[in-house]
């Protein structure tokens, strides 16, 4: 392994990790917030010192592997959590280090589950940063690097995305990776610059609008009020509606239509399935609770948000789902295992995966019937290569597994039952937020034990990074090899 | 599709039916029970009339494919679940055909789900019936059929007892398909044989023994006593115990066992995971519940019988654990998917293929290090050729589909919480019985609504057969295809 250079890039990282949290310092020198220029100062003080330190390591060569661009990838998101969870807990508003690093992150992997039980305590500076992180971490954190500054050399850059995988598919677009990163990035702040400019024009106070932006464009779900979105306007809940089905789309679609490649844009079949799930479920649902409500509107007005929310993995609530009936419950349930389209700042398992799910069990249904006849899944009009199938089969498996693991240590809770423990899971695992019963979206996670929140920390790095970086990272035979 | 030939085998089938239906009509004979006789009689009338004219339709070829095999075998599986349910309507002892119909399938799949609120209110030649049908379905229908006749010509019989897929691979033992199936029936036999004279030599009555050894020969789990096998004592329960745990094991080590290959028996890797599960499972739970009992054994005792019971899906229950602590019940919730070995009676997901699954993750991590290594999926010392792991692969999918389907339908269920509706679903599709809340061991499914008993039978059905049988059966394509 290429420690001195992981080390390098590391040191970068925090650097500019540094640099950004000096954003919330100045939203506390906004709003006067004297007491918590210290806990925004040390930790920035610290991560300057480690990260000139780490920078200032000697590198012989910038040739990475597979297995470096992994190690780099799983040690950046968990040294950036635990830097990003100091300020909670040197301004004691959230006392305790674990619950900071579960809010820290439950932030960056823009899940939005919080341990908060009353959000609006929080002073606007922390509020600030709680949200910013869902915005750096919606992208990825190496991406963003990456758009500042070039990091490996040659296929180097490649590697580290692709062990970053789940935010925008960078490499493709352009053949240099950190110009990818960088269209990506401006396709990413205009959209988030354009939503931003519709909420403080609805009337929003520009402080909230600035915070529910960046937790529409990560798709994360932090909000800065107790009751989420639900004490907003009619107009605001439906910019955010809108804005939360944008970032939850492929963003290399919208960079074929910044290069008026229209066509080959709408010709997406996981843009038009993501659409389908979205309206049919929208559909059903708001017949089920219709008579929860006044009139039709408010229900379709609820339901769509709640199924758009959860789709995209967001996590915002305008109602109270966990006390709709069982069926719609159940849709939203069975759609926190979907996942937004691959590509977009969406976690979750990512609506193509379940596509190439479902067309192979069409493949092996034509195989059982005609044994000799040549089956490939096809996916978006082309054929998905074995390798590629194969990837998709075991991440399916180890999704799985990984789920049952954190389930089980859930289940040493004295407090809490079955639907809340086994939605918890599935809400952290694929970075959602809320899930049902005592975790609905009307509760929090602040009754967990803190072995449990760490494993719902952990659950929240596994789902943002797809499992494999993490599980490569601290497999005992990655370390073994050196000894060699 | 080969139309006569299929009408012809199913005929065959039902006159077999007909004549097993004689079995329970002489346990009325002994008990007495003359107001049954008709409810017997008429199913195996309207069966012997039915399949001697299905037996006499003309059959110009005997040659059948994949497709014809599937489809006999779906056919087979409903007729004879609808014929075997109507003894308990027309006796008035089920009065719901609906009731009947998923008691029966239940019986026949080995499930063990009851929609009875007082199973000691049946006659005994109704309870004898109920029971028998775990025994006939455990081995499946059509390998029983095979064993008393040849039914297809050539390769026809290994492409049933294929379609029949779940229960002992028929096809490996010896050259001859129906031999085969007549040496496992033999073993099956043997082993039903002993199991019931240790039962019966402990001092449990007679016709309990006879029950209880069907439910706990075929996996099944249907009991005679409203308290399941709670009741009896320590003796009987660790002989049930030692018993489920061997009807799980893959039969084909026993007929190893009786040609004296010992070796190739104990070199079995699944057999040592089997075990190693239960013993841990068993362990854990015990210390967890070890508190609800006033000294260790009993604690042992109980918990071994519910991992037996739930891993080898049998569904018989000598506690209540849904009292129990939340550990265990995860426990046993996630032990509800493992399933028994391959080629046991026993049904669920499969070992085999949960292993099959685990190191093709192991592979993936290797081919992620390492990407220009061939990486190849071992098992039982063999690789897995890419055929298999395809299937399963798509099994897991479209297992996983079919639950999602099966528990949306559940949550148009007005009086049930997502606990019970989710393990009602994971219950009935692996064929175990009892489920968590409202469906635990001490309760039972007669408060879903109809749509949720047919639902839930064909939950019962796919998991029995392995779901592409049916899916096949059902698909619109393969009944297109006669029309060209």
């Amino acid at each position: 392994m290429n420690r001195r250079f992981i080390l390098n890039i590391l040191g970068k990282i925090m650097l500019i990790e540094a640099g950004l949290m000096l954003l919330p310092m100045l939203v506390a020198a906004i709003y006067r917030e004297k007491h918590v220029y210290f806990a925004f100062g040390i930790p920035i003080a610290m991560l300057a010192v480690l990260g000139a330190l780490f920078v200032s390591v000697k590198v012989y060569s910038r040739t990475i592997f597979a297995r470096d661009g992994y190690v780099m990838v799983a040690a950046a998101w968990i040294v950036l959590s635990f830097f990003g969870a100091l300020p909670f807990t040197f301004s004691n508003q959230i006392p305790h280090l674990v619950d900071s690093f579960f809010e820290t992150v439950s932030g960056f992997t823009t899940t939005g589950a919080s341990i908060l039980t009353n959000v609006e305590a929080l002073s606007k500076s922390m509020l600030f940063w709680r949200s910013f992180t869902h915005w750096i971490g919606g992208m990825g954190v190496l991406v963003f690097v990456m758009a500042v500054i070039p990091l490996a050399s040659g296929s180097g850059n490649l590697q580290l995305v692709r062990a970053e995988s789940p935010g925008p598919d960078v490499g493709k677009l352009v053949p240099k990776t950190s110009q990818s990163a960088r269209i990506l990035y401006a396709i990413y702040s205009g959209m988030t610059v354009i939503e931003f400019v519709l909420l403080a024009a609805g009337g929003m106070p520009v402080f909230d609008s600035i915070c529910l932006t960046f937790g529409t464009a990560g798709t994360g779900g932090f909000g800065v009020r107790a009751d989420s979105i639900a004490g907003y306007s009619t107009y605001i809940k439906i910019v955010i509606t809108v804005f939360m089905l944008l970032f939850g789309v492929n963003f290399n679609l919208y960079y074929l239509l910044l290069i008026r490649r229209f066509r080959s844009a709408v010709r997406s079949t996981e843009l038009w399935c993501y659409l389908a799930v979205i309206v049919s479920c929208t559909a059903v649902i708001a017949l089920n609770v219709r008579s929860l409500y006044a009139s039709f509107w408010p229900a379709l007005e609820d339901a769509s948000f709640q199924v758009v929310s959860i789709m995209t993995t967001t996590g915002y609530a305008t109602a109270d789902f966990n006390q709709w009936p069982e069926l719609s419950k159940g849709i939203l349930f069975l759609l926190m295992f979907v996942g937004a389209c691959a590509g977009s700042t969406g976690g979750g398992f990512k609506l193509s995966r379940v596509m190439i799910l479902f067309k192979s069990i069409g493949s092996e249904l034509r195989r059982m019937l005609h044994p000799r006849s040549v089956n490939s899944v096809k996916f978006e009009g082309k054929p998905v290569d074995k390798t590629t199938l194969n990837s998709v089969y075991t991440y399916s498996a180890v999704y799985v597994l990984c789920g049952a693991v954190v389930f089980l240590v859930l289940c040493f809770e004295k407090n809490f039952d079955f639907e809340a423990n086994f939605t918890a899971m599935v809400s952290c695992l694929n970075n959602i937020g809320p899930g049902l019963g005592a975790v609905g979206p009307a509760s929090n996670y602040a009754a967990y034990s803190w072995v449990s929140k760490l494993v719902l920390s952990a659950a929240m790095l596994l789902g943002r990074l797809e499992i494999f970086p993490l599980l490569i990272a601290f497999s005992p035979s990655t370390w073994r090899r050196r000894l060699k």
